[in-house]
């Protein structure tokens, strides 16, 4: 929002007009700290979320959106989903140690990548740690340990832009000398593209169910959610990349790994994004921070992408 | 308790005294449902728990052990630890599948296992799930994971009486999107023998060391509990083996892998027990069961073991 308004603030410090007006756009909600999901104000402009789902979200205090934005003065009028804009650029920090490591400066986004969200369940049998022989075995542990391992030689068929995360593990009625029975974990599957992480799942699909069946458990896994992959548009990445090169800044093509108010607004008009490092690839974390060379380049890259595309008045 | 009750009974019912008087014992709180810990009357008996720690335990309500003896009336004024028995014979369930799959009706039970309970901690980096390239990642789950793989190999080398469980898992703010960075889980490692239970707990502190070191993240190994191996008394074990012999029932040695009042009171005096089989194995669970044969086999050892021990007056 900082970079948007020096954007402005420039043009209107060199007297620039633009043929097409530019407007600056701070979304509600966007890290979700309030109100869950994250980016529900991005959401609800294009469309991606009804209005009144958005507006019926409450907090931990039981306050609703709808009531917050009155509270707050900022319950606008306009209608939605919003009349799309001609086009819509968004500055910010990697989220990941990609450029820093690279020492590139600058990110140009070309999209947002698809993400595969499991729940998988394992169920063997409970039974006394003291008493029972290994070979008796149908340890839910152990099992989930082998999948786990087996989702790491996966991930590296589909190196680098495959990834996956177990975030969450948990044994019902766990206790430290019962063989646990009950087992549930997620998965979070990403990738750039569509056909290999839908490759990635059903290769998991055919791992686990190998492994529960040579074990003799049995494995259910669910789809949680999942979100295609989104790209950019090809002109809107155009005017990005032929403005860092213009600048002659060093930089490199990314996908974001992480959610955006870009992504939703994708779907709406046409959209693109640019990145600059953070410190240590950190991020949603107290360290957070960047260089203020790099913030000075990005905010750069976004003014020249905006005046190509705004087109200077004659 | 029945098969002792049946012991008595029968020994009447044909009117053999013995030189030393026989008595029944029904422990307090043998199976830990109502005071923690398990075993607590046992244990207070034989001096291996204070008495004033045993009284002080309450239950879920928040009553203690000596409230609860003194409304119920048993709160009894023999000194404590208690005057040694001559000797002690207890008969049980196996508990576990190795008489049935055996199809051996009786278990001479020689004494019990050593147990090594771990508390492991591994802390890496919490980063985004979805911008966090693979290499970058110090991930805590797919570590513990590993170091689960690891012990399944381990306890290979100490086959067919090591045993390893992981009963409990946890992660430390878990989240669907992010990586794990602060896990813990118990180990739970038994042997028959403590040198090899020693050398298991070794083992798997390199291992996990290994594991941490090459993975870039650290973990911390404390011991929670344990308990060494406890031998009955031979001249005991060997009373249940000639009654066994003498009643010509098909029979093996066993070390009991669960915990019994038997192996604290071997403690304070000459000890041993009779094991007979369970059905599938299963214990502490609905399906619990004996066939009412193995029962009848098991009550028989019983009679004549503590018999000869008792000795017939003339």
């Amino acid at each position: 929002m900082l970079a948007a308004l020096e954007v402005v603030r420039t043009l209107n410090d060199a007297g620039i007009e633009t043929d097409k007006p530019i407007e600056i756009v701070v979304w509600t909600n966007e890290e979700g700290a309030r109100f869950t999901p994250a980016m529900l104000g991005s959401a609800a402009f294009a469309g991606v979320m009804p209005l009144e789902q958005a507006l019926a979200s409450r907090d931990g205090q039981g306050v609703s959106v709808a009531d917050a934005l009155v509270a707050s003065g900022y319950a606008g009028e306009r209608a939605i989903p919003g009349t799309p804009f001609d086009a819509y650029f968004e500055a910010h920090i990697e989220q990941g140690p990609i450029l820093e490591e690279n020492g590139v400066p600058i990110g140009v986004v070309t999209g947002g990548q698809a993400i595969c969200w499991l729940d998988v369940r394992v169920q063997g049998q409970a039974a006394h740690a003291g008493t029972t022989p290994m070979r008796f075995r149908r340890d839910a542990m152990f099992t989930a340990a082998e999948m786990a391992a087996s989702l790491e030689t996966l991930v590296e068929m589909f190196a680098p832009h495959g990834l996956v995360t177990i975030g969450e593990l948990g044994i019902l009625n766990a206790s430290r000398n019962t063989i646990a029975a009950d087992l549930t974990f997620t998965v979070d599957l990403r990738h750039h593209e569509d056909a290999r992480i839908a490759e990635m799942e059903s290769t998991l699909r055919e791992r686990f169910a190998d492994i529960a069946e040579r074990r003799g458990l049995t494995v259910q896994i669910d789809q949680h959610w999942g979100s295609p992959a989104t790209p950019f548009d090809p002109v809107c990445v155009k005017a990005v990349a032929d403005a860092v090169e213009a600048l002659d800044y060093r930089h490199q093509r990314i996908v974001s790994g992480a959610g955006h108010d870009a992504i939703h607004i994708a779907k709406h008009c046409p959209t693109a994004m640019i990145f600059i490092p953070c410190v240590n690839g950190l991020s949603h974390n107290e360290a957070e921070d960047a260089l203020p060379e790099d913030v000075t380049r990005g905010a750069d890259v976004l003014l020249h992408a905006m005046l190509a595309r705004a087109q200077r008045a004659s």
